[in-house]
């Protein structure tokens, strides 16, 4: 049996562009005792895979040139010689770029039952949610009072973390690139103040949104946003570093001011992290998300491509702040339901 | 009665200069019940008192213009209307740049009995030597077999630093500004391996130095010594901010190569922070420093300057890197030995 993949055809460098992805017929494998056929339904396309892009030392290995892209997806198994599933099952896991794939059941888990909608385990209650609620809750460690500040704070990430910066009782203030995403993340999403970083000035929006100051700031951006925000914060704030999207792109590390000098001053802390830091923690997240979730106090708009062959649009779009919330890929509908 | 006292007499833009420092003659008050009168004997100057002379929010209140600078000193009894303290008592604390001082007891206590030389009470058993146990144990949690960069390793605090990472099993590199303190750090305190920042290439001998990446770096320093360092920490590094002389006399912050990328990648983590954060733990820490102090397991250089006269210029070699070890300025012998 063949399918279509889409290959890492090249290393970008800066921006990728056409000549990154390559589309090909590549032949399935035939199944063996262990493994299950999956089709692809959703992918989600993140910042983080522009990482794995490029050939350094990083906390994922780095995609081989000439092998599919690979991402968290949602997939329903076709035929099945895995005893854990049954054809019709819905699986979530990491799945490579491609509409249908052989799986040895590895990173592979069951949707929970009555998720809905079942893209949730992509987002809220997935890598997101968790990216959201770890980075917040165990770096962060806001107290209730505080002022936590957002970069991306319509993303998927940013969204999830201020939803729970609420729920611990901060007033949350969040940074994004268009008043459509400022609507969203203070009418839909309860954040207390929204900036719109291309149109406001940031340091004086950031003096008015934050009276008493930032004691949290939850980085998903970097860059000149982050410089604004951390001029501001109060003696002992924590920074947590969850993601640098303004300089996924870059061919050299940017200058910018050196912040350590006020690190000392006023006993700032900073750390980095990735959401699989946490992982013998997924199920006590996962749980916590989902209740939240159920009970309507944690939502996330999506933001749906739908087609295969729109994959790396869809991704580069990231870059160009195309999505409000999740942004996903619908490669196929289920056939079993 | 009169005594001579140097005030700050304008706040510096840059480097301080001779126009920031003034001499006058101060009348002293009467003593009152409660109060003691100093000769003082010694006086400590620190890079973060360059700090003090600035009009920002920062950790402790900027010294007032028109008013003596203060630091750490060790002063000489010479009259008593406080319980606690005779004529002859050896009294270390919190001391006004003046010949003789009164003081109701506030931020004053005892040199330890039996303590040799008692200079120690400003260095190695006293703030900088704190400042090292706290920040290197509490932020930096070196574990055996780790490597812990060191910057500023011949001054005061980075050289019990690294003889307290020694203590605790790592290999310690340290990082200074000529041959003769790299000698001073290798030789006399034990580190296994210094570079000359001014003369060798720092990112190579850091390579050399470090063959297994670094684990922790404890900064005194700052600017492009402190980025090269942090290109080469591994996964999960932590970064002790303690202190950024290199930023200290700089009339805007410099630019530098933005980290936070990095720290994304490698999850790593900075924390600045300033010895009183630990104050409620400083008697533990002065036990354990003075008793590793006289078993000989650490120790510390003095640079000594003789004359009162001479404070103002003392203190700015700090910033030109004359000292090894501790820079003490000796203003009077005591009477009552």
């Amino acid at each position: 049996m063949k399918t279509e993949a889409i290959l890492l055809a090249k290393r970008p460098v800066g921006l990728p562009g056409p000549d990154t992805f390559e589309f090909v017929q590549r032949d399935l494998p035939e199944l063996r005792d262990g493994e299950l056929l999956l089709r692809t339904l959703w992918l989600s396309v993140d910042p983080y895979m522009r990482g794995r892009m490029n050939d350094v030392k990083s906390y994922t290995p780095p995609f081989p040139v000439g092998e599919p892209i690979r991402g968290g997806g949602i997939g329903e198994v076709v035929e099945s010689r895995h005893p854990a599933f049954r054809p019709g099952d819905l699986v979530t896991g990491d799945l490579p770029w491609q509409r249908h794939a052989v799986s040895d059941g590895r990173g592979i888990r069951a949707v929970p039952a009555g998720l809905t909608p079942v893209t949730a385990a992509l987002g809220v209650v997935g890598m997101t949610g968790l990216t959201a609620y770890f980075g917040l809750l165990e770096i962060g460690r806001p107290k209730p009072g505080e002022t936590v500040v957002i970069s991306g704070a319509a993303g998927a990430v940013g969204g999830v973390a201020g939803q729970i910066a609420k729920l611990n009782g901060c007033r949350v203030v969040g940074i994004a690139g268009s008043q459509e995403k400022v609507r969203y993340i203070t009418e839909e999403l309860g954040f207390d103040a929204g900036i719109n970083y291309r149109t406001d000035d940031l340091r004086s929006a950031l003096r008015e949104a934050c009276p008493n100051g930032v004691d949290v700031y939850f980085d998903n951006v970097g860059g000149a946003v982050t410089d604004a925000v951390v001029f501001q914060m109060n003696d002992f704030g924590r920074i947590i570093l969850c993601g640098q999207i303004a300089a996924y792109n870059l061919e050299r590390p940017e200058l910018g001011p050196r912040l350590f000098p006020l690190f000392v001053m006023r006993r700032l802390s900073a750390q980095g992290f990735i959401v699989s830091d946490f992982s013998r923690r997924f199920d006590e997240g996962t749980r916590r998300l989902a209740a939240w979730h159920q009970e309507g106090r944690i939502q996330s708009r999506e933001t749906v491509v739908e087609g295969f062959e729109r994959l790396p649009d869809a991704f580069l779009g990231l870059f160009r702040g195309d999505n409000i919330g999740k942004l996903l890929v619908k490669v196929a509908d289920p056939e079993h339901r």
